[in-house]
C-alpha cells in the first residue's frame, strides 16, 4: 500500500482528495502545522489523509483513488475515479466562469432541474438579469446538483412533488425516503410571494427592522433551497443547508431585500478529518468574498444551532447568516451562490468515505438518540420552522421533511466518560474552532 | 364459553368489567341504548363487552373473569382476579370514606410512596388540613397507586430519582423504561416553589390573570403529578394525566390559588369499547362533583390536545380543565382527588386487555407514526413542556421523559381509504362523543 501526496488545484478537489483517500501506511505523510489533521479511525483501523500541506500534481490523486478503491473493494471503481475527474474539472471551470453560466439560455439550465422551476420559464428569460430570477435558478440547480449526487451515492430516486401555495408561489419538494445509504434525504425549494403583516414582515429579519407598509400591508417575495439529509450509517453525518432570498416592498416604494443562509453538519461521533474538510471548504468559499464572513459565521451558526434546554449545539456547526444586504447586491449574490455550490464537495466526500464503514447496534442507538435531540432543535427552535408552522397554508409535509426518519429519547441517557460518544458530546457542550 | 352479565356496584368495577372479560358468544348480550358496544375485535376475532345496561351480582364479576381467563391461558388467574376483587373493594370503601382515610397517620400514608415526599413529613404532619398538604400527599399518592399498578402489570420496576430545584422545592421523577409491556412510563411528582415575576404568574393561569406582587415578584408555590405511559404493543393506548395546583401570594397579602389538570388517552386504532370505558369512568368522576364537568373539560381536552399543524387532535381526548377555583378550594379539591384516583381504573383495564393482542409490522410502523406527532404536540404546543424549557433550572429529563423512546417521520405518510388507520385518523380530525 502506498501513501498519497495530494493535489491543491481547487477546493473542491483537495476536499475530495482529503477524504477519499485510505493510506495504509503513516510513515511518509507531511502534515501542515495549522491543518494536522491524519486520524486513525478507531472503528475500521484505516487511517485518512485530509489537509495535506504538501501539494502534487492533480492527476496523481484520481489514479491513486481508484488503485486504492480497488483495492479495498468497495464503491470506487476506475469509472467512478472518472467521474470525480470530471466533476472536479467542471466545478473548477464553473468557479472560473459562473458568470458565463449564468448566460447560458434559461430553458437549457432549467432542462437540468428536477423539475421546472415555480415561475413561469418565460417570465424567467424575460429578466434574465433580476436577482429573483438568478437566485432562483441557482436555488433549482443547487437542488438538482445534490439530488442527483445523492441518487448516484445511494442507487435510489428522489420523488419530486411540485405544490403550489393559494397566496402565491409554490415549490418543489425531492424527498429520498429509506435508500440503501440515506434514512430519509429532503431537498426542498419554494418560491413564496404575496402579503405580509408588518409584524410578520418584522419576525422574518432577525434584526427585527421594523418595515412601513401600505395600510400596513407589505408586498412580499420569498425563495429557498433547503435540505436535510439523514443518513442510515451512524458514521456518515446528518448534513443542513439552507439558501434564501427576500424582498420586501415599502410604502413608498422603495424595496427592502437581504440573504440568509447557511450549511452545517451533524455527526453522531466526532470525526476531526470530516470536521477539518467540512469546515474549511465552507472557509475557502467565503474567503474568496470576505475574510471576516467565515469567522463571523461559523460562531452564528454555533449560536443559532443551539438546543438551550440541553446546553449542547445540534452538530459541529459550519456557517449560518441572516439580513446579509451588503455590500451590494451583486455582491452578495455572488457569495450566496458560492456557498450554494460548496455543498456538494463540502458533503459527498464525506458520505463516500463512510459508506462502507460497519457500525455496532450501540452506535446506532446514539444515532437515533441524538436524531431526537435533532427533533429537539428543530421543533423548538429552528426560526424557519416555527414560522412554517404558525403560517396558514404551508405546505407541513415539506417544513417537517427535515425531521429523521427514526429516534430516540432514553431517560437520563449519559455516555459513559471515555468514551467516543462522551467526546462527541464535549465537543457539542463547547464548540471547537477546526480551521 | 359463556357471555356474563356485569354488576354495577361501582364505576371501576363496572369498567374493569366491561374489559377484562372476552365473551365467545354473542347472542345473551343486552346492551344498554346510550352506551351500545359491544364489538368485534377484528385482529383477535374477540368480542368485548362494554357498557352493559343489565346489572347482577357483584361477586358473578370476579369469578366469570377468573373463568374466562384461565379459558384464553394468558394473565388473568384465578389469584389476579382475587386481587382484582379486593383492590375494587378498597376503591369502593375509599370512595364511600375519603376523608376518614385522609385523617390516617401522615407517617403511614408516606409508608406506601415510591419515595419520601418532597416536603420534609414533620412539616406535613404539622399542617394536616392545609390544601398544600393534602394536595402533596394526594400527588405522591397517585404516583405510589399508578406506579404499582404499571409494575404488577410489566413484571419491571420503576427506577425513582429524587431531584432538588435549587430555587426551591424538588420533585420524584419514576421511570420504567424498555420493560415487558411499556416501552417508557414516567411517573413525575414535583413540589416546587419561589418566586415569580408578574409576567411568568400571567403565563401560568391560562385566562391570563394579572396578579400584583410586591416590587413585581410573587411568592408562589406549585406542585403535580405528571405521567405519560407509551406502551409497546401498538393495540395498548398512551395515556397521560397531570393534577396540579398552584398558590400566588399577591403584594395585599391575598392568596390566589388554582387546580388544573385531565386525562387523555392516545390510542392508534380506534377502539370503541375502550373509548367508552375511558369517558364513561371519566364522566362518572365529573359527575358526582358537577353535572357539567364533564361536557365542558371534554371539550376543553379536545380543543387543548390539538395539533394545529396537522388539523387533527392528538388522541381521543378525555378531560382538561385549568384555573379551577370555584366553587370552594375543598370542593375543586374533592373534585381533583376523584379525578387523580380515577387514573388507574381508567387505564390499567384497557391495559390488560390488550396484553396478549398479537400485531403486524404495520400496525408497529403506524404506532410509530403516532408517536411521531405525540413528539410533536408536547415539543410545540404543550404548555407545560414550553413553560419547564423556558424556565432555567428545570429538570429537562423530567420534562421530556413524556416523549416516547422510539418515533418515526415518514413524508406524506396517508393511510390507504378504508384501512384502520384512517378510521383513526377520521377520529383525530373530527372529535367524536363517546358516552
Amino acid at each position: 500500500m502506498a501513501a498519497f501526496v495530494l493535489c491543491g488545484v481547487t477546493v473542491a478537489s483537495r476536499s475530495a482528495a482529503r477524504l477519499l483517500l485510505p493510506v495504509r501506511r503513516t510513515d511518509t505523510l507531511t502534515l501542515s502545522r495549522t491543518w494536522r489533521s491524519a486520524r486513525l479511525e478507531p472503528a475500521t483501523g484505516r487511517r485518512f489523509v485530509s489537509h495535506l500541506g504538501t501539494r502534487g500534481a492533480a492527476g496523481a490523486l484520481v489514479a491513486a483513488a481508484a488503485v486504492c478503491a480497488a483495492a479495498i473493494g468497495h464503491f470506487y471503481t476506475a469509472e467512478m475515479a472518472a467521474k470525480v475527474e470530471e466533476k472536479l474539472k467542471r466545478r473548477k471551470k464553473k468557479e472560473d466562469g459562473e458568470e458565463e453560466e449564468e448566460e447560458e439560455d434559461v430553458m437549457k439550465r432549467c432542462a437540468r432541474f428536477m423539475s421546472r422551476p415555480v415561475t413561469d420559464v418565460e417570465v424567467l428569460r424575460r429578466n434574465p438579469r433580476d436577482t429573483s430570477t438568478r437566485m432562483e435558478l441557482l436555488i433549482m440547480e443547487t437542488q438538482a446538483e445534490f439530488c442527483r449526487a445523492l441518487e448516484h451515492v445511494d442507487g435510489g430516486t428522489f420523488r419530486v412533488d411540485r405544490w403550489q401555495r393559494e397566496e402565491g408561489g409554490g415549490g418543489i419538494s425531492c424527498v429520498l425516503q429509506d435508500g440503501k445509504v440515506f434514512e430519509k434525504a429532503g431537498v426542498n425549494v419554494s418560491v413564496v410571494f404575496g402579503h405580509l403583516t408588518e409584524e410578520a414582515a418584522k419576525q422574518m429579519r432577525s434584526r427585527g427592522k421594523v418595515l412601513k407598509g401600505k395600510d400596513g400591508k407589505l408586498p412580499f417575495r420569498a425563495m429557498g433551497v433547503s435540505s436535510v439529509i439523514h443518513p442510515k450509517n451512524p458514521h456518515i453525518p446528518t448534513v443542513h443547508f439552507n439558501y434564501r432570498y427576500f424582498e420586501i416592498e415599502e410604502a413608498d416604494g422603495s424595496k427592502q431585500w437581504w440573504f440568509g443562509g447557511g450549511t452545517d453538519l451533524t455527526p453522531v461521533y466526532v470525526d476531526e478529518a470530516d470536521a477539518l474538510h467540512f469546515h474549511g471548504t465552507l472557509k475557502e468559499a467565503c474567503d474568496k468574498h470576505d475574510p471576516q464572513y467565515y469567522s463571523r459565521f461559523k460562531e452564528w451558526c454555533d449560536r443559532y444551532f443551539y438546543i438551550r434546554h440541553r446546553g449542547e449545539t445540534r452538530g459541529i456547526g459550519g456557517i449560518f447568516f441572516d439580513d446579509l444586504d451588503a455590500p451590494s447586491r451583486e455582491e452578495a449574490f455572488s457569495f450566496v451562490r458560492s456557498c450554494a455550490r460548496t455543498v456538494v464537495p463540502c458533503y459527498l466526500p464525506i458520505v463516500r468515505k463512510h459508506l462502507s464503514d460497519t457500525f455496532t447496534a450501540r452506535e446506532k442507538e446514539w444515532q437515533q438518540v441524538r436524531r431526537g435531540r435533532y427533533v429537539e432543535f428543530n421543533l423548538v427552535y429552528d426560526r424557519g420552522v416555527k414560522f412554517g408552522l404558525a403560517t396558514p397554508g404551508s405546505r407541513i409535509e415539506s417544513i417537517l421533511m427535515s425531521l429523521p426518519l427514526t429516534a430516540r429519547w432514553e431517560y437520563m441517557h449519559e455516555p459513559p466518560k471515555g468514551s467516543r460518544e462522551a467526546e462527541m458530546l464535549e465537543v457539542l457542550r463547547k464548540p471547537k474552532d477546526w480551521v
